[in-house]
């Protein structure tokens, strides 16, 4: 199939587009280079040397043989260049991960509430009045957060991929009725992907656009077997407050000597995927198209759930790092339960990688390898959630 | 109190302007004026000879001896001067009809659909962003529609104010739970609506931000006490394919002696509120704000509902009017139920006027008075809702 990858310079989207090349697929990137000026901004980098994406590609021809086009475009603004660029394409599918995807970011400042927001909803506007426009039948793949439905306290309801059954009341009885999940988001950045939901309800209603998203939870790792083929193959990974997960921030901060910071109690429950298991769940969304006149489909992109304490002791047991409790800065529960239905990419045929297994490789083969290259004054999360909440993490 | 009203200029706005402004609030109106340009693109113009701003402001100080201050800005594009105003002013509240508000219009072409996305989730965004970037109390007034919840059909469900009481299933059994009503927009203009809702749970949620959305049905009638004082103070009556309310079109039909066109069955049933009400409303909402932590109030702001048939056949019943069905551009149930709950503001004081009384002057002292600066091609409406629907509907 034809697939333009939008954001495919980025963390997913780089090993997501070489995933997809290798299997067969016949791969586009469209990216405006924004995660890399971004790093420039904020005065860091990716922990791992990332190569300039003209250099990406030509060793991934080198190699492999296979060819991956790539433009330079961005989709929120530029949208007669991507419409040209689809007219001329007319791909299979797209796969959409052109949005601003860091929560502490989108919380910084004004400029970068409203960039996120302009941002990610033009984008996701634009792809779809596109396809609508030059009347194609591309499917979109979207990655869409499990933080959509918030992360409230103590409720043991399972989430269910995407639709929740529920009884409405009707002249004083119950009917039952199906309904897009209620969403609660926890940051601006997470606000956007509840408006992208509805954004893609719409266009599947009315315009009958067939679309695929991926509710992913927090993606770790930082290598596939195909971006370990090459130095110039390597992905990043991001350990800053403000792009470092709360995995790889332990990891780095294991591998300089430092405690590993938890904001809160730790308690915080979240959603796990090896980026590997990205990468393969977006081949299966793209190979397992809806049908026709099918709502949007909508599934869970995790594997396992963790608390951050708990990530924490399991980096402490094989690193020997220490632990330190700091003041939370965003506005979230202590603690929460989380239980997942992620049943529909497993039946699809994914063979998760667990955190048991990754964690090594991990901390062996790239947080201590490049550790060298570490700016420790950028690992704390200085964003603030809300004005009131006084001074900064430290 | 002291109140911005964005999109002053409009058609609610100016009327609400005036409304404030005479019982005592200090006023300021914030416009780009868009509304008279979006005319200028269409070749259509208000059939009533609408003055300019300055010539209103003028008219309006001449008459009251009151004063309106007027700012012409673009608050989605121009951020730093919304921020700069809105510090300088530091206003008890806003209210918000700075949105694009046809939805013939946002369904016209590509550009129309992204203009209307990025003005109306812009616009509202900007908002919020200097309210909480200036630390600002103000309580913000929205306009919504009715058109958030769709028209789906024969379900006879009251739409309550907001929010809906649902069971949800957890561990096999239900447990009660309070929800956002579930959303159904018919076109990208209630897209827009139902975008902002989240943005406002979000920003009410994370913030504390004061708001109130009023989910407004069509607004019919032209002028107010206020606006009929003096001509140069008239309000707009639009009756072109995309501004003009289905009322409108039929008392403009009427008056020049055309068949009222209906599109489908006529079994489409709406909610229905006279001018006057929206502007009595608005200012029950400014003068009975939310309390400090109080969740989005979100009231029903409409009065009564009827079929579009029904409606024909009243207007025929005065004018003696031919009736002529044709097909529907829109996407839509040919029939739909309809029954809302409006107790918030019949509780707050609303005293509504209903269409029995005020039809007559809207035929008399609008439609036939002005009929000459009619342009009888501009009546249809050419907006296809899809693609696929084949031709316009002439």
């Amino acid at each position: 199939m034809k697939v333009i990858v939008f954001g495919g310079d980025g963390f997913c989207g780089w090993p997501t587009a070489l995933g997809l090349s290798n299997v067969g697929h016949e791969v586009v990137i469209v990216d405006n280079l924004s995660r890399r000026k971004i790093d420039i901004d904020l005065g860091v980098e990716s922990l791992t040397p990332i190569a300039t994406i003209d250099d990406r590609l030509h060793a991934w021809k080198e190699i492999t043989g296979k060819t991956i086009r790539f433009f330079q475009l961005d989709i929120a603004e530029e949208y007669h260049l991507l419409r040209e660029l689809m007219r001329n394409e007319a791909p299979d599918a797209i796969v959409h991960f052109a949005e601003q995807r860091s929560a502490p970011y989108s919380m910084k400042t004004s400029e970068t509430k409203r960039y996120t927001v302009s941002n990610n909803v033009n984008a996701t506007h634009n792809i779809l009045c596109a396809i609508v426009d030059l009347k194609l039948k591309t499917h979109v793949i979207h990655l869409g957060t499990m933080g959509v439905y918030g992360y409230g306290g103590q409720d043991s309801a399972m989430i269910p991929e995407g639709y929740l059954d529920v009884m409405v009341p009707t002249d004083g009885d119950y009917v039952p009725r199906r309904i897009l999940h209620p969403v609660d988001p926890g940051s601006v950045y997470h606000l956007t992907k509840t408006l992208d939901q509805l954004v893609f309800y719409y266009y599947n209603k009315n315009d009958g656009v067939l679309i695929t998203d991926l509710h992913q939870g927090v993606v770790w790792g930082t290598n596939t077997d195909l971006t370990a083929l090459d130095q110039r193959l390597i992905n990043r990974f991001d350990y800053d407050g403000d792009y470092g997960t709360v995995l790889n921030r332990f990891l780095m901060q294991a591998a300089i000597g430092y405690p590993l910071s938890i904001h809160g109690t730790g308690g915080q429950k979240r959603a796990f995927i090896h980026i590997r298991d990205t990468v393969k769940c977006i081949q299966i969304a793209l190979e397992s198209p809806p049908d026709k006149g099918e709502r949007v489909r909508i599934f869970n992109q995790m594997t396992e759930t963790y608390r951050v304490r708990d990530l924490a002791k399991r980096v402490q047991e094989m690193t020997g790092a220490e632990i330190s409790y700091l003041e939370n800065p965003r506005k979230e529960a202590a603690e929460n339960e989380l239980v997942v239905d992620n049943k529909c990419l497993l039946e699809l045929g994914l063979s998760p990688t667990y955190l048991d297994k990754g964690l090594l490789e991990e901390i062996v083969d790239v947080a201590k390898r490049w550790r060298e290259r570490c700016d420790v004054k950028r690992i704390p999360c200085v964003s603030l959630w809300t004005s009131s909440e006084g001074k900064t993490t430290k």
